[in-house]
């Protein structure tokens, strides 16, 4: 990028971070009723560093759950205009006696910067900020249009944002997407994903008797609704993790034979994955499918959480009359969401053991993503990306989600730039969540350059 | 009885239960560490109470976790001695948002006394505290000698009492086991019970990868340890209830003909155990056996509880590292608890998923028992109970377990007379749990009028 703005960027490298850590300390956890208070305050935060960078009409959107912030500068006239997108929302800590330091206090050790949202999404997002504000420092003025769209429910399914961008395509209008939430393929990769799995995530109930049964009296007789939700659940895939919900692979196609080359190309150490980042004694999955593949191109059903009957310490002899379980199928292009969803519904139905009653309560429903690497904002992130981190860029997928990407593509017609400076071991949604803090600041020299060449674009 | 113990126990209806509701406000919850003070507190009261009612050399004896209570009453000269039991531990109370009434206020309501441990055991524990304070304040003597032995680990294994039993038989030596631990048939019915099933305790750990993952970036590759635990215990039964771990089966003999006969005259409801006492849309179990055959002749295997994951409000894209699950199994007469333990452990190492590590803890393992009916002391307590309810008393099994009578059993060589005056819908481990105020008296009255009887039995 141009001298001067590098030479901002680098002469700011500590008071960007401090700045960070201000917003990491802030414990917004969407999804617990006693953290709402917080996640205002994260709004505000927000909002108030966006008018820090030069951004104007900034904007505290209040909706049905978490609020939305909303700003925009639009002096470029005959530019084009990116969209921005973050979330400033995080899930929560637990199990909190596995960090080494606490979430919300970040501290940096061996190069990175550790706290819950350090690389989901508070770190990536707020390098859009930093971008934005050292371009208008060095040059006085930004070479495209932007637009800040940064929401407080991300991690909750985020229908409040699905909603406004649904009902405010006009006012949001723009030409690409900037979406930095997602990982580089490795460290020192420049990384951009063309790909997203969808996701519906659900809460099945079940109930048996009435009230907690004494084992001894009535064992042999009488439901048990933790073993019911058991036996349901373990028919959800076979042995070797294929999903056996009706119809669930029919709408699946594989990747292209270019996209799958080119994954096959990827530096991916099977050894090194296993032990490195999942830490398991083998892995497990679809057969006759790449690693790549089963996490990027298929469709999987996890049980993130299962509770019901007694848990304490000690013995109690209760035959429980309640249980409930967590429980989610990622999608891939093609796949319905609404039709996944019911399929669903209909095996929990089809498949609810005598004596017991389930419900199936489905909580989130997101398709899956795909973008175009030829469009000129790809092309020309991927140029800029190349040209800051010194190696060519690769594209992949990612098996996570991010809503949002749908809805622009959905609502405003637009494709979305993910560019995202996390790694595959920074343990998002995991105890010692980091973000490697020199990708912190390439990703602000990315992004920063990324907007001049595209204000050349044109 | 004779009269003047009769009079002192309906002169004495409110003390006696007075006294009753205030060993029932102790939560005495014996497997949570933090109510080990209210355990102690709960020893000291009996033998207050045992003191109170003339018993001699008291002694609170120390453990390896909760204390005995032990006294003596041996005045009665080539008199038969009665060896009583009963425990003054409970069960914990959850779910506590369940009681009409908190669980450790006593209140009396349509004619029932409810609180935790009412029926299950202080209630009926009391009642044998009670005939001796009657009998001994009606003739200042015993017709028979007494011993008691009162434990606080009943519901977490009743470790220390079988080891104390083991070692000091010659300190125990009596001529019978007093339990009133069991039920009435039902309302009305005098009911001796003559088996019980045994029980190991167990707990099942699974370790899946080193820490919670995202389930968008490892799910299709990442084994789950809550799923993983799930497969496995869902192998554990047949659908129909069938136990499938290997040999449980093969010790397991039908009961005798006369017993299974008079089993199919007592009045059973199906229909009625279904919508009062269980509360489900139907009964589960193996197919081939009555419900009393299922509950009191046939091994069952329960999950008491299983955690793992996030659970949590809301949504948590995890897949869990780590699960755990209570698992029992119940067991009949002939059956060895440490060969079925074994066979468990057997099971569950044979059936743990790939990539996952599994450990099961046997935290207690007691076997069944069966006593004779033609026992004098069992035909002397079936005659009393019979004169003071009015009608034959019924021979019945418990599917629940009274450690402490295998003990009697096998270290003094005693059989044990089963005298409960609780109901089948008394609720015990559950909400609401209570014992049926008039019962509480007629248990008094049954026991006086044992002893009277059993001391003219030599």
């Amino acid at each position: 990028m141009s001298q001067p703005v590098e030479a901002f960027i680098d002469a700011n490298r500590d008071r960007f971070l401090e700045e960070l850590f201000a917003l990491l300390r802030i414990p917004s956890i969407s999804t617990l009723p006693e953290h709402v208070p917080d996640v205002a305050q994260a709004a505000g935060f927000v909002a108030e560093a966006l008018k820090g960078a030069g951004v104007e009409n900034v904007e505290i959107i209040p909706t049905a759950r978490h609020p939305l912030v909303y700003g925009e500068w639009l002096h470029a006239p005959g530019k084009p205009t990116v969209l921005c997108y973050g979330h400033y929302d995080v899930q929560p800590p637990d199990p909190l006696e596995e960090w080494v330091t606490p979430p919300f206090e970040p501290a940096v050790r061996d190069g990175n910067i550790y706290a819950r949202g350090s690389a989901d999404d508070k770190g990536q997002m707020y390098m859009h900020i930093k971008a934005v504000e050292a371009l208008r420092a060095a040059s006085g003025t930004l070479p495209v249009n932007v637009k800040f769209l940064i929401e407080g429910e991300e991690e909750v399914g985020g229908a409040s944002i699905a909603k406004f961008v649904g009902e405010n395509a006009a006012r949001l209008k723009a030409d690409v997407g900037l979406v930095s939430d997602t990982s580089l393929y490795a460290e020192g990769i420049p990384t951009l994903c063309t790909g997203l799995r969808g996701l519906i995530y659900t809460e099945v109930d079940a109930r048996g008797p009435a009230k907690d049964l004494h084992s001894g009296l009535y064992g042999g007789a009488a439901p048990n609704a933790v073993y019911a939700l058991i036996e349901l659940l373990a028919k959800a895939k076979s042995a070797d993790g294929a999903i056996q919900v009706t119809g669930i692979y029919d709408d699946v196609t594989p990747p292209a034979p270019a996209e799958k080359s080119s994954w096959e190309s990827l530096p991916f150490r099977e050894e090194e994955f296993l032990k490195r980042e999942v830490g398991a004694s083998r892995l497990t999955g679809e057969p006759g499918y790449s690693v790549l593949e089963r996490i990027w191109a298929r469709p999987t059903l996890e049980v993130h959480g299962i509770a019901g009957g007694f848990t304490g310490a000690g013995a109690k002899t209760v035959i429980p009359a309640k249980a409930t379980a967590k429980v989610s199928i990622r999608l891939v292009p093609r796949q319905d969401p609404d039709k996944v969803a019911g399929a669903f519904q209909e095996f929990v139905k089809a498949n609810t053991p005598a004596g017991v009653q389930t419900e199936v309560r489905v909580l989130s429903a997101s398709p899956a993503v795909l973008v175009d690497p030829g469009h000129p904002a790809i092309r020309t992130a991927a140029e800029a990306f190349q040209q800051v981190m010194g190696r060519p860029t690769v594209y992949i997928r990612s098996g996570g989600s991010v809503p949002i990407v749908g809805d622009f593509n959905r609502h405003l017609g637009i494709p979305t730039v993910m560019m995202g400076l996390g790694l595959p071991d920074d343990g998002l949604h995991s105890p010692n969540e980091k973000f490697r803090l020199e990708n912190f600041y390439t990703g602000i020299k990315a992004i920063a350059l990324f907007f001049e060449r595209y204000g050349q674009t044109s």
